[in-house]
């Protein structure tokens, strides 16, 4: 099976050994690595009555790319771990595989390896590695007091698209695809450490919950101001059909793979970033000045 | 959890950035990475009730590190994405996790990332990276006619052990731990690439099938002597006490992990390696210059 999943695959010149060894060989020419791993379970993470299997692999790949694509850094590598039932047919199989290859390709990258094995659920499990270029990793521990954040990416569109789908529309596309197939704005990282971000997160919990990391990784306070926070006419528009608050969508929305980042000034924001918020001294995340919704966890829950 | 499974394990000095932000960095020093994923899954490679969550983890790790080992590199880092069931008790999910950890810290490497998601079943996947200190790889496709097969670690052992566990003992217990808990000899694959092998590959399919493997890569022939493959006196005793044969176990089991490879002479032989057959033109795997059993695929199949 694993010669048919990667037989005349695309496989760029960092690949210097891929699929079809005990292990891959992958060019890293800074003489670092960056390595991530993102995992998702059918019926948790996604459901095939809602998504094509290859729909599923893509979505799989946005995530790596996207936490890659946090730290600074370029992808260079996949690698596919796919556990999935005796009884899955050649069509979820292949459709799975070919997502992901298919993204990966487009990102300029190879599945470099891998494994197939049996399980009562479909899990599929990637590897992402990246190179930083010679560059200092962008960490979530960056972020100092005057600094400003900034946003890159659609917020909100999969929580929309998930409401749509919940309601068992189909439309609008835009929004049903922002959840099937986020496409995050990977490219966006590594341009914002050229350009001095301090730290920088991928916002797959939601951006309060993310920025909520930073806060805590950096010891500061960060707080968004409403009316900067970027919400697209088309999910007001959804939000109005449905019933829904777009502000709350973009602030507490999960599995957008948006960008956050902090910068040392306005100056510093590469176009295509939004600046949403500043970077205080103190603790915690707020909206406005002021802690958002008055509930618990602003965090993101799977579906289930 | 990540924060309490993570909290104040080793971390060696080749992890640049450990587990905590988007992604982990790890040294890559010849500016090449080995990058490999191995998963096990509950009911399908491994069940709790033969075996505690520390054994579980460790043979998760002792299949990466051996795969690593396979290519002439060394280790560098892990990285474990874990899926389990809500109602998972602590006691098992740290006990997988420790014993991952225990077994990364035996190899003097660290776990730099992963990701804990909710699943029906227990899917433990890890990825591992490596170096190959500026040496090319041995991979599975140089082994030429002329050259010597040897190999380095147990054979049949976890087969035995297996063997064991069914008819519900729990003795001998080096058997019964070589299935739980495979200690796979990778330290002898970098030292078999520096001693020149030109050739090499894990045993997790059983030696013949692996060898299979070798021989269709290199587009050779391997003959294995009976008289010289290593069988154990104790799985001989194993052997006789269960109506098993020994050498089957020995040519056929696996999940061992031991290493095979080629080599241009018996004098390029490393010490710990047992000189067991020839590489000659033409193809596929023979014992004693005749097809072993007859039957059709001599691979293992798991017990499911």
């Amino acid at each position: 099976m694993i010669d048919r999943l990667t037989e005349g695959r695309f496989q760029p010149e960092q690949t210097l050994l891929g699929p079809g060894d005990d292990a891959a060989v992958v060019a890293a020419p800074d003489g670092r690595v960056v390595a991530t791993v993102d995992t998702l379970v059918e019926g948790v993470h996604f459901r095939l009555d809602w998504s094509a299997p290859e729909q599923v692999g893509q979505k799989a790949v946005a995530a790596n790319l996207s936490d890659v694509a946090a730290m600074g850094a370029v992808p260079t590598a996949l690698l596919l771990s796919l556990a999935c039932p005796g009884t899955t047919s050649t069509e979820v199989l292949d459709g799975l595989a070919s997502g992901v290859w298919d993204a990966a390709a487009d990102a300029g990258i190879g599945v470099v390896g891998g494994d197939t094995v049996s399980s009562d659920t479909i899990v599929v499990s990637i590897t992402a590695l990246g190179s930083l270029e010679g560059r200092e990793a962008v960490t979530r521990s960056g972020a100092r007091a005057g600094d400003v954040v900034a946003v890159c990416g659609k917020l909100g569109w999969s929580a929309a698209g998930m409401a749509v789908l919940r309601r068992g529309f189909r439309s609008p596309v835009a929004m049903v695809a922002a959840h099937r197939t986020p496409r995050p704005p990977w490219r966006a990282g590594p341009v914002a450490a050229r350009a001095g971000a301090t730290s920088m997160i991928d916002t797959s919990d939601g951006l309060l919950a993310d920025l909520g990391h930073v806060a805590r990784a950096s010891r500061v306070h960060i707080d968004l101001s409403s009316r900067l926070v970027p919400v697209a006419d088309k999910l007001r528009d959804v939000a109005s059909a449905l019933g829904g608050d777009p502000l709350t969508w973009a602030l507490t929305g999960g599995e957008d793979h948006a960008l956050a980042a902090t910068f040392p000034s306005e100056d510093a924001v590469p176009s295509d970033w939004v600046v949403c918020g500043e970077v205080r001294s103190g603790a915690g995340v707020t909206v406005d000045a002021d802690r958002w919704g008055g509930a618990g966890d602003p965090g993101w829950r799977h579906w289930r």
